[in-house]
């Protein structure tokens, strides 16, 4: 299985940060802390979801918040770790794995420190293979794994246990907790066991971050990093379909931190001139790409911006008027796009009046 | 020790809706609740604070949330124990006694709904002899009592349990959560043992509540209540300096209902029409009452408006134009009136540019 060595957690960082389509925070503090953590408390285990037993406990780590905030305000890790403390403390059962919630930038980190920290071995899977803004959209919620009891730490110790009917109920509970926390807090949620994980979780989405990162710092050495991300994106089982949608710099951009969240659109005009134009909309993932008007990749499939050069992925609180960048769309994970899954994070749910198209039926050369 | 019966339970709600100083959420409310939990479930017994064992475990129970909403929504019974009954799964310690936080208006009944219910004892006592509209705004505070950990139900059974480092941290994120609840919530905090409760509680409140209540309904059928309610005022222990600060006529009112809080000023003239006035500022309750600019009374001291004729108390909510009303100011319990007390909720911590001044300062025929 996968070694988190230094080298793995850069590369690993870079293709969650790809994953994530903008959110999930920023992938370099991730980095540093995961690597702090395991140069303290050694490499955890990683483990592939087929292997954890049916009735061994499996507890996520997480941040949440607003992408803005996460890059300044440090976890510090003792809270990484007492997040899920707290949690089980109140479930009165000790988590034997610890496993991502979401895949994204930071949040690919975070259960590391957590795993390292506390000795536990980590799951080769998440929740949604891609990073979303809310904590209902989960594929862990869309197949009956319940979110509460949600544990919320602050960065002075301050913590907060929801119990909630439901997902979106601990999510609305959650996210005022999170903006009188300073926008950022630790959380676990959806502790479940392993029966649970290995029916709802995406899996192997460390492996596929870690090939991602890999393929990129392999086509800086030969000279195309967005043509071998795209190349290990096509080797892979959920990404498989995939396609630079535009090719641009970035002419216009609105941000706004509200409500926890960062909202807001850019746009893209096409380099040569020509007039072409590609819209992004983005509530701290990007959502929706439009060309003229024309939707050419939507939430749940990926919308990624890279640097047209690099191929180094850029989210949503680093976009930067006159970047220049390529944007990637990508198939999602099947249990992504299944009717009961579109209802939770589908298009409509954003605000975007219409229904999900998979990318490769906009673009059968995807 | 007294007899909680309906007659009983209506004088001890208006003696309550007095202490309350305008807040504490509406006594009928309250007392309906009360009413039906001692019909159903029978008459809890109230003892004596001084009667409590030290080791004794004293929980409280509160609705916190803006008076305007909490006459809207009324608590089930099951959600008021909900919340004692999250705090003692939390705590891992269930509790023998339970103790009201303020003795204000609706404040008073919920704690009886509570040992009604879950067959407990009621501690005549509370953390305040008045109403406050914040939680570390309370006696227990003060003399060393932690707030948290702090358990909040929602009327969906919805729970948090906060743990937070100090009382007014615990505040920041319980008033967050309970704008996110709708604006009004059940709560248990302050869970302490009978040797804290003793040395930090207000005592034989509900007697003093019950009192007042008495000598008004006494008043009422003699003809002169206010007469009679400043009587049982002056046989008090802590209220027995005391005066009507002013007779008159509301003819402004602004009032807004923000953060959680019923915030406003009540403007009064007096019906002679010579052109004196009085101003009342409140939070929830009553703070401060100015006659051209001067203090006439100020907080923790009580600022009371009844009913000129009846002496009926009239919560924030419940101010009307053209309303004729007395308004009472009465002396507060000295552990009130010290200066870690006045740190705590004197003047200044409300926005008033003025160190407090007893009410007997102010007017020595008081």
């Amino acid at each position: 299985m996968m070694k988190l060595d230094a080298e793995a957690l850069e590369h690993l960082a870079r293709g969650a940060a790809f994953l994530g389509t903008g959110g999930g925070g920023d992938p370099y503090i991730g980095r540093l802390m995961a690597q702090e953590a395991i140069r303290e408390f050694g490499m955890p285990e990683v483990v592939a979801p087929q292997d954890v037993p049916d009735d061994a406990m499996v507890y996520t780590s997480a941040m949440i918040g607003a992408p803005t905030v996460l890059v300044e305000k440090i976890a510090s890790g003792d809270d990484v770790v007492l997040a899920v403390r707290k949690l089980e403390a109140h479930r009165g059962r000790p988590a034997d794995f610890i496993t991502p919630v979401e895949i994204g930038g930071c949040n690919s980190m975070i259960p590391i420190v957590a795993a390292a920290r506390m000795g536990l071995p980590l799951v080769d899977a998440d929740g949604m293979g891609r990073a979303f803004p809310e904590l209902q959209m989960v594929t862990f919620n869309v197949y009956g794994v319940p979110a509460a009891p949600a544990s919320l730490v602050d960065e002075h110790g301050n913590s907060v246990i929801i119990e909630a009917a439901d997902a979106k109920t601990t999510e609305d509970i959650a996210r005022v907790n999170v903006v009188q926390m300073g926008l950022s807090a630790l959380m676990s949620c959806y502790a479940m066991n392993g029966a649970d994980l290995k029916r709802s979780a995406v899996f192997g989405t460390l492996t596929v971050a870690l090939e991602i990162g890999r393929a990129i710092a392999r086509g800086r050495r030969s000279g195309d990093p967005v043509a071998a991300l795209l190349e290990a994106l096509r080797a892979s089982q959920y990404y498989n379909r995939c396609k630079v949608l535009f090719h641009g710099k970035i002419v216009d951009l609105r941000r706004e931190t509200t409500r926890g969240f960062s909202i807001g659109h850019c746009h893209i005009e096409s380099i040569g001139g020509e007039g072409a134009s590609l819209e992004i909309e983005f509530q701290n993932e990007n959502l929706v790409a439009r060309q003229n008007g024309q939707v050419r990749a939507v939430v749940p499939d990926l919308v990624c911006v890279v640097d047209a050069e690099s191929a180094e992925p850029i989210t949503t609180e680093a976009l930067r008027y006159g970047q220049r960048v390529k944007v990637v769309g990508a198939s999602t994970a099947p249990v992504m796009r299944s009717p009961e899954a579109l209802r939770v994070f589908g298009p409509r749910v954003f605000g975007i009046e219409q229904d999900f198209v998979p990318l490769e039926e906009i673009h059968p050369d995807a």
